[in-house]
């Protein structure tokens, strides 16, 4: 083992994390000697990672010069869902310069997708005038060898499977790239900077079009022996529920997502049981999950009871993952996440009467804070980690 | 950071683990420059830790001198369980020397128990005639605060809750003691010599008069925020099963455990749909989980739907924590893994078809190989990982 290993890992993230920062401070926090800090710092800059910003206020003795991020680097991040694309262009602290959204649908296969994504990053670096990429972050909706930077068998991704995402981005802009599940990256991007800010064991619960689990364990994302831990949604919650896609009967996701969800509204629109979905029906031709919490939001019983069994369900497969894993929280995220506190009022009620009180005794569920910008928040961090790591 | 921080712990665990190795190999091993390693083994010898073992054969050059763990090295490895108490003294190469079993009701409380703790290793002191044990590990059968060395709430524990059990042992023995929760001593005793030997991640599911789980996850045992991690017995498998002890309806431990097979045992025996346990009832009384086991043997199809029944429970459960936690193993274990093949065939049946293909490619789901020692092993194997950190 290397003496002082990270050194250069734990400077810069502390330089992304908290802006300027005097040497002196920074030998502080870092604890190390002051001349083996100085002359990291000083390798950091030669190396263009880590610039002067001038100097910091007197602390008595000799006032230390302030350092900083190269403000020149750039990390691109991006969320590819089921049905679009979301890229967001950083600056070393991660703030975000530009952000696009498109509808795209992930079906059309590896080359079409990443083509648009490499149009999407080619206008950014004209919009925002900078020279390169120093990482790329990718989240992907399905499961993904970590290792080998490949989508593994992604059940809504035809076309997909090991897929060089990572080989290929590489190649178009000259930068390391990582590539995730599109789960993980929420979960990285809400402990990052939302409700989980370092909270070191919690899962991260996606209900959108499918439903998914992001797993942190002592602080690290915990991937699984073939990458695709957290795949909850196949779990079985009704032995006689719906066929799922999967080809098994009564999974979570077959019987509460988006999907579910519009399907069940659809047959409560027609057969006249909720007045609410009777008339988006009529209104528009077709009705929606969003429906649904629209008419919950008007008292629709209808709508509320279809929310509620649905969290019911959630509930039951999380108060298993509680006994299992005693997480030390719970955040819901997705689409359906805007379904709200009837939503998690009910999964609470279950979590909290189902599990062991142990585990539930100080167990907050709550919603993501993030919402719908979680995913890029995570890409942005896996790629700073990324290119940190390469400034050894 | 201090530089090679834990050279000190991988040196005594190569020797725990090999036997008396040369310094030579040694310096080999553990990637340090020879003089590092020679002075550490100087400390070590002169802290009594390390012995010098005679000559190694020639490698061509000068001849190495051998080191091994102090012979006089000793360790005492308990398990306690719900009815049972099993010690074993070990030497450094956690060696059994002596090994000790009996009955004891675990509701008799830390003083009596804990009391025939000291009496039987005051006896094993006697018998083999050593000075003192270097360290002591304890596990028992309840949830655990792995830091404060505490059960916590343990349900089938009256008067354990919070009971200082490390420092009592500490204070009787003079010597470090750590205390874990039942199923995590045997999954580390698996682990250590056992069918997963240096499985990365794996589940040791016990099936005994409860039901548990031990976790490891990247080389690690996960105990969870509380220490109760792996409590399975109480994930919910059937919505209109029987009340558990726990209060719940429907538990795995209340559908599917020794208690529960063995109530289940007596209502076969007594309604006549089993010929094998009426025949036993008549016998003895009584009928337990070991007679269902027999019973199928002897091919009584009531006992051997009872067993199915039992695994297809089981393995609806574990099909869930495959999809969540994706390990590469599946360790069945504890009293009624005398079950035996129906029991493996009917969960591995369940696991292989619920779960995502990807996640059960490449999954084993095997017995125990330690049976009833992997308790005591895996003790063995924490007391000396403390006895040896203490080493710094």
């Amino acid at each position: 083992m290397r003496p002082n290993e990270g050194l250069h890992l734990r400077l810069l993230r502390l330089l992304r994390d908290r802006g300027a920062v005097s040497r002196a401070e920074l030998a502080d926090r870092l604890e190390v000697p002051r001349p083996r800090l100085l002359a990291e710092v000083e390798r950091l800059v030669g190396a263009g990672f880590v610039a002067e910003a001038g100097m910091a206020a007197s602390r008595g003795g000799r006032r230390s010069t302030m350092v900083e991020l190269n403000p020149d680097m750039r990390f691109a991040a991006v969320d590819l869902g089921a049905s679009s694309i979301d890229v967001e262009v950083t600056n070393g602290r991660l703030e975000p310069l530009a952000a696009y959204r498109e509808s795209a649908d992930i079906r059309s296969g590896p080359k079409v997708i990443l083509h648009r994504v490499n149009e999407i990053l080619a206008k950014a670096r004209t919009d925002e005038a900078y020279e390169r990429l120093d990482a790329i972050g990718i989240g992907v909706p399905g499961p993904v060898s970590f290792r080998d930077g490949v989508p593994v068998s992604p059940p809504i991704m035809p076309g997909w499977d090991r897929y060089p995402v990572r080989e290929m981005l590489t190649r178009e802009h000259g930068c390391p790239a990582v590539v995730d599940n599109d789960v993980n990256i929420m979960a990285i991007g809400e402990r990052y900077g939302g409700v989980a800010h370092s909270v070191d064991d919690f899962l991260f619960v996606k209900i959108g079009t499918g439903v998914g689990c992001g797993i942190y364990l002592a602080g690290q994302v915990y991937r699984g022996t073939d990458g695709c831990a957290g795949d909850i949604g196949h779990i079985q919650v009704d032995a006689h529920g719906p066929v799922c896609s999967c080809g098994n009967v009564g999974c979570l996701e077959a019987v509460f997502s988006g999907a579910a969800l519009a399907k069940e509204a659809l047959v409560a629109a027609r057969s006249g049981s909720s007045p609410a979905l009777a008339e988006r029906l009529a209104a528009a031709g077709t009705v929606s999950a969003l429906d649904v919490a629209q008419g919950a939001g008007e008292g629709d019983v209808t709508c509320i009871r279809l929310i509620r069994d649905g969290g019911r369900d959630v509930g039951r497969v999380l108060a298993g993952l509680v006994s299992f894993a005693n997480p030390s929280m719970i955040v819901i995220g997705g689409g359906l996440a805007h379904l709200g506190h009837i939503l998690l009022a009910e999964i609470r009620s279950v979590v909290y009467r189902r599990s062991l009180p142990l585990a539930t005794g100080n167990l907050p569920v709550v919603l993501s804070e993030l919402g719908p910008r979680a995913g890029v928040a995570g890409a942005a961090v896996l790629a700073s980690d990324l290119a940190f790591g390469e400034a050894s």
